[in-house]
């Protein structure tokens, strides 16, 4: 059961965002920017990096719907994102993309741990500056969200199918237009 | 020195934000919102679960630099801000905001870590729905930030009147107009 009275029927950050619409539009923003505005890593890479912190911090509903979003931008490939989510050293990923997704891994634990070996090894993997930004912010963001909506312990249906319709949405859509429209009304079980 | 090519002569967020003015706007307008936006927890409240997470998080240029705006908001109690980062449960605060940094200190840990226990300690001292709601994104907020700021390696001077000579403005003049303004241009050492 949430900690506090959120509106029912909606999963996860869904219902934290419908609780305080005042800080949701900013927040609606930033992740709209940093993982589908413009930018040289592809929007598939970016939800990797949000799935993969998400899985290292063990929120449920974060890495479920966004490791959704991923697979809807990599034409479907569920069992991708499962390998990076669970050894990405060994998924068929580029070796840019493993570079900076050690930093990630890194950031999720503090700041402090970005090591500049790290921040090297993604350079000479052909990263550039603002993809290393990103990387670290994405990382941060999504130590934002994992604790927003585990520390108000929202619901989190175990619905692969409703993430999937979900994850196609939000691709197809963008988090804004997406989160706008009425999710499913579920009451939780 | 930072790991990417941040603009010379910024402080810490400053720096960040500088750097990517596409993220920096609506991260801006969330802190705003949050930290200073229409609500029942004081400024100054606000202020010091900032502070007492980003010192949790052992992050020098925010537990300054929201140390400075808390201590601004409080009448320049400088010491009261130190006490509350050192030993909240013994500092001249309210037993609503000792139960409401007990839940702060949870989410930093990690969502899963906040206990309902700890909810309704919270909610005997007279916290609302919405004051434990902004507890838990104030403290998710600042695990973001910690991690931004530490996570490039940002510079982040050695010196006292600084953060307090922003931390006035910042109380004064708010986030996004403070933030506006031109910022000391130092060198780092």
């Amino acid at each position: 059961m949430p900690h506090i009275a959120l509106p029912e029927g909606l999963p996860g950050m869904a219902a934290c965002l419908a609780f305080r619409p005042e800080t949701a539009k900013p927040l609606g923003e930033l992740a709209q920017i940093l993982m589908q505005g413009p930018g040289t890593l592809a929007r598939g890479e970016r939800e990797l990096i949000a799935t993969y912190v998400s899985s290292q911090n063990d929120c449920y509903f974060c890495q479920s719907s966004h490791g959704a979003i991923a697979a809807a931008c990599l034409n479907d490939d569920e069992e991708l994102v499962r390998k990076v989510r669970q050894d990405f050293q060994h998924a068929d990923i580029s070796a840019k993309l493993k570079a900076l997704l050690v930093i990630a891994g890194q950031v999720q634990k503090g700041g402090k741990h970005v090591t500049a070996a790290a921040v090297e090894g993604a350079r000479r993997c052909g990263a550039t500056d603002l993809e290393i930004h990103d990387t670290v912010l994405i990382a941060a963001l999504f130590c934002l969200c994992n604790r927003y909506v585990d520390g108000l312990a929202t619901w989190q249906p175990r619905d692969d199918e409703m993430y999937r319709q979900r994850g196609k949405r939000v691709a197809r859509e963008g988090y804004i237009n997406a989160s706008r429209q009425s999710l499913p009304q579920q009451a939780p079980a």
